[in-house]
């Protein structure tokens, strides 16, 4: 697996570990890692720290032209929060783990011209697939959505 | 003024006191105030702690249909990573105290059915003016702009 890709899902899973939701990601600059960071739902009650916002967050303020040389790996595809962060930073390139489970706002991150590349795999997708059949609730509140419509 | 966008000036008000950008928000829920928050770029190094996104962290974790009956008030005109956790959540209704120092995502918003108002408030407008004309390197960082190609 891509190292980077790796780096994102070993916060997945060190979130898993905690009793979290195991989504994790990486801010990448020239090849060095800025920040990493995974969903903190459940570890501090956040509603805005999902895995990529985590990651942008530890990654410290950094000026426009970092960004902008920036990729960032996210183990799922990114939701409305999470790309309008990558679209406000200019972040011009993204990595995602895999959209099966979730498929986010990729169509509005390609329309402002980021690259987007999508890796399928097969762990990434095992693990949300794992955590969805578990945690439905959970998983739901994270994206939004109530489970009553979609259960009956 | 109108009561909520008062404490959303408040909010904002507060947050330049501590020498932060001063734009602020609360989240309404059938006239309470679940939670309020301010821009925590300076007070926190925080990179997605926007008013609104502040707000939202503030008012914890809350269930899908009480977002649906929610308000957000913001002093300025959403960005895209705002605006994408309005979306995200289902927020339907957005309140802005002004967008003329800054027009965030507002067309986006309505193009997924969110009722969005514009106050054009002279105190909110007067407070970015103040602000992006004494701290514009500040501002420019904020919303993922570099300062230097305005400059040129």
């Amino acid at each position: 697996m891509d190292h980077f890709m790796q780096a994102a899902l070993d916060e997945a899973r060190a979130g898993l570990g905690e009793g979290g939701i195991p989504i994790g990601s990486v801010l990448v600059h020239r090849g060095v890692i800025l920040g990493g960071g995974r969903n903190r739902r459940v570890q501090l009650g956040s509603t805005v720290l999902h895995g990529e916002m985590d990651a942008l967050e530890n990654a410290g303020r950094q000026s426009a032209d970092i960004y902008r040389e920036s990729t960032l790996y996210t183990t799922l595809s990114p939701c409305a929060m999470c790309t309008g962060a990558i679209l406000l930073y200019g972040i011009p390139r993204v990595v995602i783990g895999e959209n099966r489970t979730f498929l986010g706002e990729e169509a509005l991150l390609r329309s402002h011209g980021v690259d987007v590349e999508v890796l399928q795999e097969p762990e990434c997708i095992a693990l949300m697939e794992d955590f969805i059949a578990a945690s439905p609730d959970l998983w739901f509140e994270d994206i939004g959505e109530s489970p009553g419509p979609r259960a009956s």
